[in-house]
């Protein structure tokens, strides 16, 4: 992973004069590149940890086992969110952590969570780095440092059972490299979120993680059945039966924790049959409420594709400027502009997955429950594109940043009769909050997951950064869209989580009784609080 | 409710002298019936709480909202398990409530829980009255004295949001109410546990319930959205948003905490389009495991029908016999024995519920897939027999217990690879446990409740009473029950709860670490711990 950005580094820019000449007309970008500095212009605080502690912790771990060096840091240093990584391409880190460990045994973990509380340092788990909501940000809290917990080292299936499809395996394992591992066994876990490349499975159960796939297979708390972590004051492991009245759900407690209560260190999952044939198409509305009101409906009478994605008209636009004069644009300038005489709508993506006879079934079903909204098909072309493109729009956005365009995502759920509103509040607030004549602000928005009482809202918002002022542009959109949230009554994340960033609105979300109640949790459990201090709780 | 046993008063006795003959030649019956005692010759302790607390009560609640008299006692002093009938009918309750209270708003409750603090009153949440593990017993813990709360008084739905299929409605209201008034509208809950005619909306919230219908509806959990619960320190309202990522959810902590953490009031409910038509038919496999493989490829397909259950050979069996001379029977006999030579199989029995053309198709394709595994057709009529019984088990129970033969049930639920093995031991366990050579013991069981990742196995045991020991043997058989449970990797209660039944073993099932955990949320919910003391937790 880019130590100032996203994903491989060898992965090529995939911004074109063609996309950077629409930027330049619309928002306006940058008159000089932007790059990040060189590695080793990042500044770093001094190692905190005393000799005598790296030493104890060396003796827990493998060799190499205990970093101290540059890299080590720079890497664990933030997640991925819009802040950190304009923190790490100016070389100044808000924070770095002092230590990286990289345990592989669940003793060990047990043994470095004794010696830290010992030592007073505070310890973040550490999966695939992804959060885009400050969750891995190092701060010690109370603590006399912090300590950055690699979890890579806890990264195989321990238990394949076959006639209950479900699995065991550690929490460091990439989601990624699961489903290499079950594709020859012909099974698949459905977890894929836009990081997928690069998620560990302790991290999706942190964080309530869903992926692009879960109206489908489930969003990733609904994969899991067992769960164990270990916690500063021992381990709670809880067996994964199909279901119990054995009391409240503590796997729900576990679930969102964000590594503030303990370290995830093993789950036991669902897994399902690998899907035979996986057919991706594309569908265009005439506008988002009406795309919305056959989500609803195929939600609503459990029809709806494994994968239903509805934009806007705003992101319908600007997904026809990307895809150039592709297949999308063709489609849709031919198509629709013969058909109806004008060139806007709403784009869908749906995508079937599983045997030949149950794709061609409900893809009939679909398609017929979409025409009655006034659908019109354009074919697989749009959809196959749009499946190509699933994982990198992350690269998009570092490439945007070196032409000093801001790209912030953030993203929520409400019920159905709630949804049109919550949309117009949201999309009016950010750009009311960021606009002025000289810097248009483009707020695109589609759902990406349907439910049967509702869906989520997944907004992007494109503007020109305000140069010298990038930290304050950034955090004026964040209050915006979470306050306007807020009114909207929606939650403040479907799935995205809490992390630094959203933590201040969580009296919002669950009131001050629910806020206590995860703080008593956390003494209960983490009663020096070295376990992610900071993060989830305002 | 009858005050000694189940449901309505003006109820027929079902139990005919074939049932009877056939019990007398197996398990025995008692020479001479052992009718409950007369309601005046119930036993109980003088009422404990102070004339100043039960005057301060009386201006809370409205004119008649404080009881203490024999009947409202009585009614409130236990639920519907064996153990609570066997004390009811001789008279002598375990405990009864010092008195009972009927709250009708939110702000009585909050000032009844206020009062009961100061005074030392303990609280036991009352709603349909139908806990069969000990839920309801009137423990006063370290209190002066207990009070049950009935929560008939909030029993209103509040609001309907159709677009939205979510439904708000108090605690108080009862299931069978509630599909009354949903009918007209076109919507149904979808949950029809057996005391579907008693139960509550917050006793299915705070017990986790499951109903027949639950393999199509879900679990009670999965249709609880939003909850609102008042606790001694405060209110919990958590709002029903489609899902959220913003941290650990609050609502799975507050399903299934038995009145142990605060009173639910409150709830928001999914709801679906009422089915236009339902179908309820039978087939018989050749035994128990090939019916459970092909429930398994049913749940793994995703082609459940709405109500799937299939009984072993001994529940088969005995229902041929309740079925007399029924349809039941002559299909069995007729179709069975011609086709294949012997009389013995294993019934299930398949709940259909939607749109005709939706029930058609997948009729066809459940059908298909059993006729693989080896199961023949019995047609509607067995079905329909089961369909129209299906509330009225708890009728024969009491029938049973007047003529000297115990019934008890209990239930679990684990994975698809260690299913046939638990249904083994546990079956085998409880025989042993029971059994002696001048009585025999009938050990049915049925899978109700099938998941992507396993089932459920709910057993009936039916024996002579040992008279005079009555209490002795049914304790014999909750260990030995419980125990096989959690040799077998199953979980202690798949629906029925925790109550003070199965509350020595919840550190098997969630370790002492997890009930430390629960019991530190419960002292900061509940410092004081008057909310229904000594269930729950061990």
């Amino acid at each position: 992973m880019r130590w100032w950005g996203w994903g491989d580094p060898n992965h090529l820019s995939a911004l074109d004069e063609h996309i950077l000449g629409h930027l330049r007309a619309t928002v306006g970008v940058s008159d000089r590149p932007r790059p990040p500095v060189a590695l080793a212009a990042v500044r770093l605080a001094p190692c905190r940890v005393h000799r005598r502690a790296l030493d104890a912790l060396a003796l827990i771990l493998p060799a190499g086992g205990v970093r101290t060096d540059h890299l080590a840091r720079v890497l664990h240093a933030a997640g991925k969110g819009y802040p950190d990584l304009l923190r790490l391409r100016a070389g100044e880190p808000q924070l770095s952590p002092d230590a990286v460990l990289y345990p592989s045994s669940e003793d060990q973990l047990r043994s470095i969570l004794a010696l830290c509380e010992r030592e007073s340092i505070a310890v973040v788990p550490f999966g695939g780095g992804t959060s885009v909501v400050g969750g891995l940000t190092p701060l010690s809290g109370e603590h006399a440092a912090v300590a950055a917990l690699d979890l890579t080292g806890l990264g195989q299936i321990t238990r394949i059972d076959r006639q209950s499809l479900m699995i065991t395996a550690q929490a460091g394992m990439r989601a990624v490299e699961l489903e290499r591992q079950l594709a020859p066994e012909g099974l698949t876990l459905g977890h894929f979120p836009q990081s997928f490349e690069y998620v560990s499975l302790g991290g999706c159960a942190a964080t309530r993680s869903a992926g692009q796939a879960s109206t489908g297979y489930g969003p990733f708390e609904d994969m899991v059945l067992g769960l164990g972590m270990i916690t500063p004051t021992g381990n709670l492991n809880l067996a994964g039966y199909p279901a119990s009245a054995a009391g409240p759900d503590l796997r729900e407690l576990i679930l969102g924790s964000e590594g503030t209560l303990g370290v995830i260190c093993e789950l036991e999952l669902r897994v399902r049959h690998a899907p035979q044939q996986q057919l991706y198409e594309a569908v265009l509305f005439e506008d988002f409420p009406a795309g919305c009101q056959a989500l609803r409906e195929l939600a609503q009478e459990h029809t709806a594709p494994t994968v239903l994605r509805l934009s806007d008209l705003q992101e319908t636009r600007l997904s026809m400027v990307l895809a150039g004069g592709g297949a999308l644009k063709s489609a849709l300038t031919g198509i629709y502009l013969g058909a109806r005489g004008h060139r806007d709508g709403a784009l869908a993506i749906l995508g079937f997955a599983g045997s030949e006879v149950q794709v061609d079934v409900q893809r009939k079903r679909v398609l017929e429950l979409v025409r009655r909204h006034g659908a019109l098909a354009l074919g697989g072309k749009p959809g196959r594109a749009w499946a190509r493109q699933r994982f990198s729009g992350p690269y998009l956005r570092d490439d945007l940043l070196t032409h000093g365009v801001m790209v912030e995502t953030f993203e929520t759920a409400t019920k159905w009769s709630n949804l049109a509103r919550a949309h117009r509040n949201i999309s009016e607030s950010v750009r009311l909050a960021l606009g002025h004549p000289q810097s248009p602000v483009l707020v695109l928005c589609h759902v990406s997951h349907v439910y049967e009482t509702g869906a989520s809202l997944y907004f992007t918002v494109i503007t020109r950064q305000r140069e010298g002022a990038e930290l304050e542009q950034w955090q004026t959109l964040k209050q915006a869209a979470a306050e306007a949230m807020i009114d909207s009554g929606a939650t403040i994340t479907h799935h995205h989580a809490v992390g630094t960033d959203h933590a201040r609105w969580m009296g919002d979300e669950i009131g001050q009784r629910g806020v206590d109640t995860l703080r008593a949790l956390k003494v209960e459990l983490d009663p020096a609080g070295i376990m992610n201090p900071g993060k989830l709780l305002p």
